[in-house]
Parts: structure tokens; sequence; C-alpha cells
């Protein structure tokens, strides 16, 4: 690791100087290493939304790139602090399933249980363990301190049970918004591993995406293909069912929120 | 290009991972690049303030700095990827208008359609050609590749009909604000060299400012100058006739928008 | 300094390309320096906040970091802009008393009125001194030009009246909520300093917090030691007596804003 690199994912805003003194911890440990924000505006303790955002985008990062996540709402109680190894990334967050997704996803993972203190600020506070805990752990990390000084490793870590879309007979692929983005496009939980079985030769033309009463005919290829203030769907860039309004915002126009069901159905033919 | 910089400006905000997914790509490149943001926080699809943001900014950096810029309504339709050259910077952008002010301030501009796609992350998404396209290329074009393998050069490009001031007689100057900071400082169309031939060597106290019926009169040197809570007209640091309230928030208090019209009146003597 | 850094603290925030422009500023300089952003989002120009977020937050970065802070209402103006030195840090502000939690806490510090002119940027306007005054010093700063050329040294700095907590007899500690933060946490100016002489050896447990009428029996270690949903008080993570609710909001639900006054009482035996 000659330019260690550190991505962040946290529910800490921009507000407080909280960010800034993660990455003074981690630049005092290790001057040489790079810090890139994934995002700081996780909803206040909203775990699967941390999940999420982390898992979607990790594998954009060079190998071996330091994943800090902290959405910790048990802090200071007896929580573990994992590090977690799969075969390309390192991954540190707290033990209440920040990490399913990449749990998920990863064929190989090793997972330890974060104990050696004399890598922890001293003292320690008990509410902020992301700067006192997780910045000087990835600190030395980014040093090139081996894993398995950090602890011994564990199997029973957290898992959260990630909504996935469902089939209902032949003919209804049943899933749910997961979250919304700031143009108002709804990311579903229908990937295309679940489309392409479910369309079973047909073209993505053929289906019909029912959410909020509105019915979408058949998927677009990109925004602009949809006429503008119309509904459309789309195969978005994270793998996922995207519901859009072309130069609208689809959220506000049908109020759209995480959690809202999404069916697709095979059109007559 | 010991260290080369890359600055971003783009629509994509803060609570997406968008940003840091753009930033991993290019580190993936070139682990030596320095990034900086500009902003992320353009109204969404809004190419006019883009325009404007990055017009008015890129000059503060150094030499041959590379400033990729995504405000992209059109992203996967047949519009171009540009990469634009100038005798000091390079610039990334969808073919849209979002260079205008480069294109309008710079003598000497070289324009080209990237099109090598052996440069772009494969498979490349239709929705997100920030991360696929223009992020990799950043990071070639970093890595010392020349420009000349991109794409050939075209001169057809979109330019905005960005909004200029106008003259009516010789007792008024016309303008319009186009935008707002986060103080409520509104910023007007009208530069010095518009000002300048309008006074004609009078005083720039001997000007009166109109807008939304308001009348300041004379331009001041900084804000402190007026009183607290007092409408003020000051040449602001982008070079730019600026409307503000001292220690007050002008767009609040007095309700001025984008697209208001400002007029400069001489003041009888 | 071999990777020099610099911290940045503004009420800038991220809509304008002002951070970014004096990103590029400072890189224009010093290309090697590491910027950090400790925030930009202290509402406009309190200077209070500023002094707050900086003063709490200085010590967790490397020695001889530079920390740049600019919230400037009287730009422009007389006011002086300073290089404040301690016997590990740098410090570049305006003189209005945002550096006071600074000479507060440290026993050495020397400071300089910045006049030497050939170091800001040319022609300098008098509206944004944070890119072409603070940003151009830092960055020569990080280069290793000598604190002595920068001007002359003064005594006579502002320093703010920082809001202190106040015993009333031996049974009443009272202080005023100084700042909330994204989780909806409250702040107060109560530090261990002024609880543990009021205590008197009692345990944590055995004092009473009163806030807008509602009484919290002792001090938590940590946020999920309490309840969902219950108001507790703990000893936050920068050293201050903090008000939260476990899992929910303390500002929102109990309307806690900045000066709300705070009160710890002995409990009964």
């Amino acid at each position: 690791m000659d330019t260690p690199l550190i991505t962040l994912t946290t529910d800490f805003g921009a507000k407080d100087p909280f960010v800034g003194i993660m990455k003074g911890v981690i630049l005092g440990i290790e001057p040489r290493v790079r810090i890139v924000d994934l995002t700081h505006e996780i909803a206040p303790q909203n775990v699967t939304e941390a999940a999420l955002a982390l898992g979607t985008s990790y594998r954009y990062f060079p190998p071996w790139t330091i994943h800090l996540a902290v959405v910790d709402p048990m802090v200071g109680s007896a929580r573990r602090p994992l590090l977690a190894v799969t075969d390309q990334h390192y991954f540190l967050a707290p033990d209440n399933g920040l990490l399913s997704l990449v749990f998920e996803r990863e064929e190989s993972v090793h997972v330890r249980h974060v104990t050696a203190e004399h890598y922890f600020l001293q003292p320690m506070s008990a509410t902020f363990h992301a700067r006192d805990l997780f910045a000087p752990v990835a600190g030395w990390l980014a040093r090139g301190i081996d894993i398995s000084v950090f602890g011994e490793e564990v199997e029973n870590y957290v898992r959260l049970d990630l909504p996935h879309p469902r089939r209902i007979g032949k003919e209804i692929l049943e899933g749910r918004v997961i979250s919304i983005d700031r143009f108002g496009n709804a990311t579903t939980n229908i990937t295309w591993s679940d489309l392409e079985p479910f369309l079973a030769g047909r073209a993505e033309k053929d289906c019909l995406v029912v959410l909020k009463g509105q019915q979408i005919a058949g998927l677009s290829r990109f925004y602009a293909e949809r006429e503008e203030g119309a509904l459309g769907a789309v195969l978005g860039s994270a793998g996922y069912l995207e519901i859009f309004v072309y130069r609208g915002n689809a959220a506000e126009r049908w109020g759209i929120r995480p959690g809202d069901e999404v069916a697709v159905l095979l059109s007559e033919k």
C-alpha cells in the first residue's frame, strides 16, 4: 500500500466537526493515507441505509481499500467492533449488521472482533468510538499492521435481514423501494438477477412495472428515452430497478417512499 | 504533473454515494491524484448554474488542473462527452453547454469528442457516465495519456445563451440576478467591464442600483461599510455586481430570486 | 512538514464553490498539502459557533497542523487577520474572537497581525479574504515560510466572553446549552472540571440534571444505557455534559435550543 486509501460512511452529517476529527486522528497515525467520503448523510442511526450505501459502492474502489463505516446506536455498550477482510477489501464497522450486504455479496469473508486496546485513543470515550477506536485502527491498518493483531476471528456476527423481492406465481415479481436519491429516483430491491429468470427470454419492453397505482410499460435504457415528466423504469447504475420521472422528481410527484411496494408483471403478448 | 489535480462539479448532492464512487474509480487509475470538490449542490439538472459555478472558479486552480463537471439530463442518449483544452486547463463535461462560460472567457479552446471506449468502465451503464466514462477518462488524463487519443476534435459543440446585461440609452444598465449564495447575497450578471464604460469616469458612488423597487445609492467597497440590516451593492469577489444586506439575508428579506431584474442608473449630479 | 496538513472551518456552506476555490489557491502554492474540512456549515456569521467547533477539535490533529478558520462579517474593514502559534499548532483567522477557545485552552500562544501583502493574491478583493489572504498565507506557511515574516506580534486581540457555568451555593451548578448536534443531542457548557469539584466525591449517579422542566436522575455512561425514547445525560466525547434521547432527537422532542438553561443538582442521599 504505497498510497493507502480509506473510505468513510457515517450518519454524522456535515454540520458538526465529527468527520473532520476522525480524519485528524487517522492522518496523525498515517499521514500518507488518502481519505474519501462515501457519505455522511445516512439518516441518523439507520443501519440498513448505511449497509446499502456501502454494499453498492465498495467494489468501485481499488483493491485493499479500507472501508470505515460507523452508524452506531449501541456505541459504548457490549456491541463489538469488527474488522472484516474479503479477498480484496478491508471493512471496519460496529457489529450491528452494517456489513450485511458485503457478507451477502462476498464469497470469502473473515471477520475479527477488534480488541487490541493499545491501538485505541486513550482515554477512550463511551460515545464516540468512530474517533477513539475505528479511526485509529483504520490508521494503523493503513500503516500495514497485520490484521491478526487486532483481535480473534469470530463467526456469530450480526446480519440484517435485507429485503429481497419474491415471485408470486409466474406472472408477478414483487419488490420494494429501498431508497430515494437526490433526483427523486426510487431505487427498488429488484436486481437483474431477479428480473432475468422472471422475464425468461422476453424483452425488457415486455413487462409492466406497477407502483403507487401507476403502470409503466417496459423498461427504458436511459432517462431521456421517456418524455419530459413521464414516469419510467430503468435498470439503474447500481444494478437495481429504478423508477424515475424524466426531468422531474418521481418521489415528490407520486409520493414514493422507502418501503413502498413495486410489482413487475408480464405484459400480455 | 507530479501531483495531478482534479476538480469535481456535479448535481449529485451529499446524500448518495455517487461522488465517492467517482473518486474510487479515479484513484483506482491514478492513486497520486488530488481531488477537490467544487460543488455537488448544483440544483438537479441545472446546466446554467453549473456553467456559472465552474466558469467563475477554474482560474483559481493551478495550471493543468482537470475540471470534471457532470450535470447531465441527457445521459445515455446521443449527447457527446467532451474534453476541452485551453492553454492552461483541461475540462471534461457532457456537450450540453456546461462549458459555455469557459468558451466565452478563453481565447484558445480545443474541444474533442471523447470516443475512446477502451478507457471507459465496462460494462458501461446508460445512467451514470460520471462513474463509467468521465471519471476514468479524468484518471487516465491525470496519468498523462495524450489528449489526442481520447477522440477527434469537434467544433459544433453546444453553447448556452448566457444572460448578459444591456444598455438602455446612456442612463440605464439593465441586468439580472443569476444566483443567490448561502448568505442570501444576490449575484447579478453585471461585471466591471459592463460598469466601467457605463459610468464613463463617474465615481462608483455616483450611481443608483434598483432592485425589487428598492434603491441603493452607490456601491460599497465591502459589506461592513453599510449599516446593519441595510441593503447594499458591492463589486463581488468573482467580479460581478452583488446585492447584500449587511449581517442579514438580502434574498430572504426582499424576496430576491435568480432571474429578477436589476438596473443601474446614473444618479443626478 | 513532509506532508503539511491544513484544516478549514468556515460558514461558506456546500452550495457555492467558495471552499473549492480556497483549496485551489492553497494547492497552487503548495501541492503537497493535505486539506481536511472541519465544517463549512457554521451558521452564517456566527463567530461563537465557529470558536467552539474549532476549539474542541484542533487537538485531534497532528502537531503543526495549520487551522484556517474564516467566519468574517467584518471582511474588508480594518479588522486584522491573525496568525496564532501555540506550542503545537498554527491558526489563521480574522481578529474577531474566533480563536477565543484556543486562547483559553493554550498556555502559550503567540499572535501576529498578518500584514505581508506580497503573500496575498493580487488584486485583493474586499469581500473574500478567505481566498485572497488566508488561503495563500496558509499555503506559504505550509511551504515552510517562517512565521515572523507574516507580520508583527500583537497582544490586544479580541477574545469572546464564552459562557461558563456558575455555582449557586453548594447545591446547584448552572450552565447553558451551547449547541445541538445532528442527532438532536444538546451540548452544554458544563465540563468534567466543573462537575468534579461540584460532586465532591459523590458518584456521577448521585446528581439530578434539570432542563426544560425535565429531571434526569444521574449521568449515563453511554446512550444505550437509557431506554429507547428516554431523556438522559452523559459526559460527551468533547468533555461537555450532553443531553440526549436514546434513539430519539432530544432537541426536537423537548424544544431545546442553544442558550437554554441547564442545572445540575445534588440529589438527596
